[in-house]
């Protein structure tokens, strides 16, 4: 996968559980950070999105834990959004430290109404951009 | 303290960490379950307060931890409701494993309306109820 | 699929996001309730498991969100073990509300030991206990 | 309060509820990640306390909540270390947004060793350092 887009999370403490490392729900609030930093390059991002009435829910996860992340590990997370058609698209992610392979996943998307959450097509500003950054 | 309603919860695994204890920002999580639990007796409780279009915002927090709560552990949260005073309202709590003490604290509430955020006074309804549950 | 196991969790309030419903990582949590549950009705279960030092880790899950959940509701999650093989075994999730399916997934698990996290057979006590309750 | 440190931390949308505010619980996780900021400037930090077999306890927190945290503000939370006694500390905070007062309170510790849950007095080194950056 070719990633033109990364960002940093620290693993707080407070994502630990009592095995000793994060806890395997603490990477989709990972992916999500990815993908809220990667739209705000993009006119205001997501809070833009939702003040235009558009909520992007969040319809299909999934996650492969290759190697534990553990408390205050920087982890780099590189995403790319794609497959962009009518209301839905999807993130690609990769976690790393240090070079070495944390993690991997994707999750799919669906635009919708913030008010009737009847499905809305992903504005063209923001299909315009996403392509822009990942061509 | 005299507590005239309980409520239970299991200490989920999600809640624990790295030290092998449930992390100290749960308590607020149990303390937020025993007050919705405490409410859902009158009326639609929480859920109605909120269709009725007002907040209960929290305004301030207190926990004392005695002694940690593990993983599967079962926990009482003893609340009592008091303090009720136009916008706003106080409740406290006992957390006990087994009749010991876990932990124990308060929380201060303020009612506000839901979209303009502007101090609304406790509904009458629900004052009289919890003047009656706590008499 | 056939489930012969279901467990209950409501939507806490700290569960929901600024879209209004469950926010899409607590998904994983109620998943994980479900498999300790499944597993406690089995000699001392998942602490039992921990007590041998035995940890199992999650090394994939998978989340399609079918219909959104929201605070107070009352979901039923529905699971089933299997694909017991060597030191990985296998979860499947059916989340409902009143009949109404809310999201469905699955996740994957490997027995390490708690020490070296090497992998470690299943325990053949467990083994056994999920083929008959499975059957 | 005289503060000498600051960290910031972004309010993450996992950390949101239906309100459309940070929920309660999330303040003591940004004050967690302040002191554990706060602590790395000293040796290894927080880690290395943890690996000299030390754990800091959580014994009481206090939170005023004074105007709501939403979703991407950028936080910046002040702290300060004090009343070192034996085994015992105390943190101070301030959570600012653009200069405007968000939130304030403060924690207590108490050190105790990891494997016996016994209490340690605050490693000699550490009272040091803390007593040269309060100073």
């Amino acid at each position: 996968m070719d990633f033109r887009f990364e960002t940093e999370v620290r693993v707080r403490f407070a994502e630990t559980d009592a095995q000793g490392v994060a806890h395997n729900s603490a990477y989709l609030v990972w992916f999500e950070i990815a993908r809220i930093d990667y739209l705000a390059r993009f006119r205001g991002g997501y809070p833009e999105l939702r003040a235009e009435g558009v909520e992007a829910l969040t319809i299909e996860s999934h996650v492969r834990y290759l190697d534990p992340a553990r408390f205050d590990d920087r982890l780099t997370i590189r995403c790319a959004c794609g497959e962009l058609r009518g209301a839905r698209f999807r993130f690609d992610y990769a976690i790393e430290r240090d070079g070495q392979a944390v993690a991997d996943g994707w999750t799919r998307h669906a635009c919708v109404d913030a008010t009737t959450h009847r499905p809305l097509r992903v504005p063209a500003w923001l299909v315009q951009e996403i392509a822009t950054a990942e061509s």
